[in-house]
């Protein structure tokens, strides 16, 4: 169900209304009422307050209105949505406290609010929130004193206490909202379902959350990828160091931090992430005001060296580019400078610069064809009034459609000045370097809004072979898998090392021969995990010898781990040696399967070095992850050695995302290593670890 | 000389000053004329300026005042320079323009000023400067009318147009200064002059620049450190991206960035970089104000979850710790906070918090024996004024001794909150994050306090023999050693593979004879570089084919390279494998000889992993770099491999900044490879890059 009535209503109910001031319900009565929709205070107590009609109930009301907010005590609210529900009341906003938050009693009584929310179809927002405001449907439904500015910034906030700060700072600020929203315990409404009906409000141009985490994972993925299209998406999820809860079997989950999920999920949906408030608030500005660049390349302008070479230093920090003027620009800019100054990027018109000759550098600057966005620079100059200086680079941004930000370094612009750029929408620092970091979300969001969006592919895959090898292994009582599972990433289309289980020494000797060549032999037992410290791993076997060398093994594992079950061993084609690279997954509670690529041997035990992703992934999405290990190059080929194919290794990354989105009973999986090689990928070694039934 | 009479001068002229209004003749005479010491105009058109005696020159002066500010033009200003001279003036600020900065003919006029400077021995501040701030002496010798606010950061800048910046923010700010300096053009005074006087004065209590070079590195480097140990420097160096003109012929040359040697200079001198102009000032303002930690852990005091939680992200990305409490504080939290209050850390005394129990929990918190330092943090609450929550964690901050900064997450904290807060020098921000990470500037302050200088040690090292491989290279035009200067390495210590040069294939016979075992035979000649692509390198060549392989070797490259000077063959004994480490040195303008380590092969090439540090290194700075390479602990052995001898690693390294300290033409240097055992290294591999003379 859509959520206009929630975010552009006409008609209003506050249950809970009250004339006593000092209370919430007289604050929100008194924020509410200047609503120009038709509005209903509800108390059973009152007739009315403060001139305005009150109804004893919902059910007394003249209409049903289009959402209900409520601010009576927990226990009494649940019977209140119940009636909200029973008269028709679909938006029902429960600022109440005394829920999931509060302990035992409060979860049951937050499932039942869920349950009242179901049965009667009602989008209730909270419990336990701060409200929400509408500044185009000019309601404040929160006990904020001032309410909120209008603007083109949308807000969500799964803290209510920051909603308050927010509010109080963005006053002073001047910065303004089309919607703000507090999101409270999220028991029905959660940033998802906010995500499509603001990017469809053509008043809102960004959407800013603060997130502590994220409910549903899969759909925020979905929908925060469609939006994005055209409309950007700042999130600041805090909590990024705390350390997640999950129980970790693998070496792929003791990789995964608890931040790596959301990394994953940003990137797949192509939310921009803020790591700070100043970082959420300078995004957000710069992508509800300025225009979209077409590239990185960034023009500076100046009349002071210093804060020229500020900013250009911001300009690599940041990952744009210093633009190379055409010819032209420079030849024009050289036929009026002074000898001393500038006239290639940053370009510098001096200190004793007047407007007219700042002016006209920048506008050559801002046409440049090899020009993206600009930034403006200014130290206090006694001959360029901060006033005249906005308004020429406005100007300047308003006729050339490139985004512009300045730093006119001084301590106070004076209200004129402020009150054009403002108006222009120009974000305005002190520091360079932040006016240039503004630039960079444009281009962050550029690229995103460029991004070929690519579903994941259909692939041949075995799905039936899968489930029998995963059924027989859970009908056993297992939960993990060895190297015996090979058949998992056989059936998904992923080359593994010719092998086959020996029971007895002769069926050893009889594989053996069937392969050819040198074998491997590793015992199989899931009761000995360190196979290689019990003697369990032997390399390079003649095929002649393999009967003789599996009774050995069979027969020393016997004797030093008598309870051990002993399944038999392991023959594997003996491969040359090749680039080894790990693949592996978890299982995220907010994201489901992450699948994961990085270097085997040193570079992940030592660096670290992999990537997480989303399961499943497109071609593209595996590609990607694999250029972007940090040991790439070693893939690519280095020093002369030949490189591996990358693609076969981004397939076999894409096969196992899917491997592991297919099955939920997977929980974890570590392919170590697959062996790469110039002309296919194999891999040697599995594990996989099981929970009945997903989760 | 000393810099008193430039910093707390008792008297003062100006020449050049005017009467005429808007004339920076008549800025300066209004600004200085409040100087409470003894000042004199001079300026042969005038007797008087605004009732102030004016002087024709300066040798009509009753007295040689202590210091002199010349703002004539450039060329009447050289011979007034030298009249200042002749008179006995010892400290001249020359803010005139027209030096350096203005081509070659202003570059002659600023080597006649060092001239002058030299022969009267004054100490001159610019030329091309904004003047200086002495609010200690009551002096503003700039040309900005507001000048500074009193206070504890003495300022440094290289820009003078950043000089009027600052001003103008900082009195926004109320922000105060004991100096502020600007350095211009920095013929005779540099940077290195003002950090000892400025750390000598008791009202100083941070030092705080903003550059663009260093003039004199290793006095810049002797003298920080030195002045970190009372006085922290934070240093805004910018032109991080200004790719060096450097010409590179060396390996080391490709990886040493330009800016690496800013990083190993600061690093070695314990001076504090920020990376922009928000943390240059928070860092000071945090510096100048706040007492130093004992150690990393912060205690989070709150009302409010989220802000808490981004606190908490914060600690983390800034290096420091969470503090875990000792166990009767969280029980004396837990005797009367409110269950659903927090009672770990972050501490979170919940919304409906009265002063009281804000400040109680505080108390508790700070006092706490594990806890370093606080940050405060508070949304806006109605019911806690935030006057009075600025008095409380003032009082808590002073009590204790603890540092304490607050995030109070409102708008506008009021004239009389932001006075509390101002007085008891508490950094105060909107952002969390950034009230942690003002923590963590003193955090790491502390630990350059604490650091034990070392000085580098002295080597038994054979410099003659140094010098006499050296000089026989240069004499025969040699600009490149290869691995025949094995001895220069000998020489300083390292142990190098045994070797020997032959001239014929007997003699390479009778060589690999001597060695005994395998050798590696590699063809020596200046004019091929790339020897193992054109077949000059034999790996293990049996003791008894070496005579015969080195004559197929020589015969080869004399067919193939008619035109080549061949020198003969290397014979090299074979070494078994080793890990591989990268030594490395190139010379750097500003700070001299750098020398770098690195893990060899992939882990140079590809990832880069390299550091570098500012020769000579003393033992602990050499154990430092090499304990920070990203990859170190495969040096300690990973994956049950054996590590390596770390020390002799160290060791070597430590050898090469002696060797290319002592030796400055030594330009470039790389060890590839030093192969490191479990016992020992050996370099195999050398290639030094020699200029004649010094650079």
């Amino acid at each position: 169900m859509g959520l206009e009535g929630l975010l552009f209503p006409k008609s209003v109910a506050l249950i809970g209304a009250s004339p006593k001031e000092g209370k919430l319900g007289n604050v929100l009565f008194r924020n509410m009422s200047s609503f120009p929709g038709r509005f209903y205070p509800v108390n059973p107590k009152y007739r009315e307050i403060e001139g305005v009609k009150c109804y004893p109930n919902v059910s007394a009301l003249p209409e049903v209105p289009d959402m209900a907010v409520v601010i009576i005590p927990a226990d009494p609210a649940l019977a209140v949505v119940e009636e909200c529900g029973r008269v028709g009341i679909r938006n029902v906003v429960v600022i109440t406290a005394g829920f999931k938050e509060a302990g035992p009693e409060g979860a049951v009584r937050e499932r039942r609010l869920v349950e009242i929310a179901r049965r009667y179809g009602i989008n209730v927002l909270g419990p336990n929130c701060f409200g929400l405001i509408s500044t185009e449907a000019g309601l404040n439904a929160t006990f904020a004193v001032r309410g909120a500015l209008p603007g083109n910034i949308a807000f969500l906030s799964q803290s209510g206490a920051f909603c308050t700060s927010v509010l109080d700072w963005a006053w002073e600020e001047k910065l303004g909202f089309s919607h703000f929203v507090s999101l409270g315990n999220k028991a029905v409404l959660n940033e998802a379902h906010f995500l499509r009906p603001f990017a469809e409000d053509p008043d809102t141009k960004v959407i800013v959350a603060y997130l502590e985490g994220i409910a549903d994972g899969g759909a925020f993925i979905r929908i925060a990828r469609e939006v994005v299209k055209t409309t950007p998406i700042v999130v600041l999820k805090a909590g990024r160091t705390e350390a997640g809860a999950r129980a970790v079997s693998s070496h792929t989950g003791t990789l995964a931090g608890s931040d790596a999920a959301y990394e994953a999920a940003f990137r797949k949906c192509g939310v921009i992430r803020a790591r700070n408030v100043e970082e959420l608030f300078d995004y957000a500005y710069a992508l509800a005001k300025q225009p979209i660049p077409r590239g990185r390349r960034v023009g500076v302008m100046t009349n002071a060296g210093g804060a020229g070479v500020m900013a250009s230093d911001a300009v690599e920090e940041h990952g744009l580019e210093l633009a190379r003027f055409d010819e032209g620009t420079a030849r024009a800019l050289g036929e009026f400078l002074p000898p001393a100054a500038n006239i290639y990027n940053p370009v510098d018109v001096l200190g004793d610069a007047r407007l007219d000759r700042y002016k006209k550098a920048l506008d050559l600057v801002i046409d440049d064809p090899n020009v993206d966005m600009v930034v403006a620079l200014s130290a206090p100059a006694p001959l360029i009034p901060f006033p005249e200086l906005a308004r020429a680079v406005s100007e300047a941004m308003r006729r050339s459609g490139k985004p512009l930000t300045v730093s006119f370094m001084a301590g106070d612009l004076g209200e004129e000045a402020e009150e054009v750029l403002r108006a222009a929408g120009i974000p305005s620092y002190f520091d360079p370097s932040r006016a240039v970091r503004a630039l960079s979300v444009l281009h962050r969001y550029a690229e995103v809004k460029a991004r070929e969006w690519e579903e994941p592919r259909e692939l041949s895959v075995d799905r039936e072979r899968v489930r029998a090898v995963l059924e027989r292994a859970l009908a056993m009582g297992k939960s993990q898998l060895g190297v015996e599972a090979m058949e998992v990433l056989s059936a998904y289309g992923i080359p593994v090392a010719p092998w086959g289980l020996a029971r007895t020494p002769d069926e050893a000797a009889e594989i053996a021969a069937k392969l050819g060549g040198p074998v491997v032999l590793k015992l199989v037992s899931p009761d000995l995990v360190h196979k290689t410290e019990v003697g369990g791993v032997v390399l390079d076997v003649p095929a002649e010898a393999a009967g003789e060398r599996a009774e050995a093994m069979l027969v020393r594992a016997a004797y030093r781990f008598p309870r051990a079950r002993i399944e038999g061993v392991l023959v594997q084609k003996q491969l040359p040696p090749g680039r080894e690279v790990i693949l592996g997954s978890v299982r995220d509670p907010q994201f489901g399967p992450l699948a994961m690529v990085g270097l085997g041997g040193i570079f992940v035990e030592v660096l670290r070095d992999v990537v997480f992703g989303v399961a499943p992934l497109s071609p593209g999405e595996a590609r990607e992850m694999v250029e972007s290990i940090r040991g790439y190059a070693l893939l690519r080929g280095v020093r002369g050695e030949p490189g591996v194919r990358v693609e076969a290794v981004a397939e076999a990354l894409e096969r196992v995302s899917h491997l592991v989105h297919d099955f939920p009973e997977i929980v974890e999986l570590d392919v170590n290593p697959l062996l790469a090689y110039p002309d296919r990928v194999v891999a040697v070694d599995l594990r996989i670890t099981l929970s009945r039934g997903e989760r």
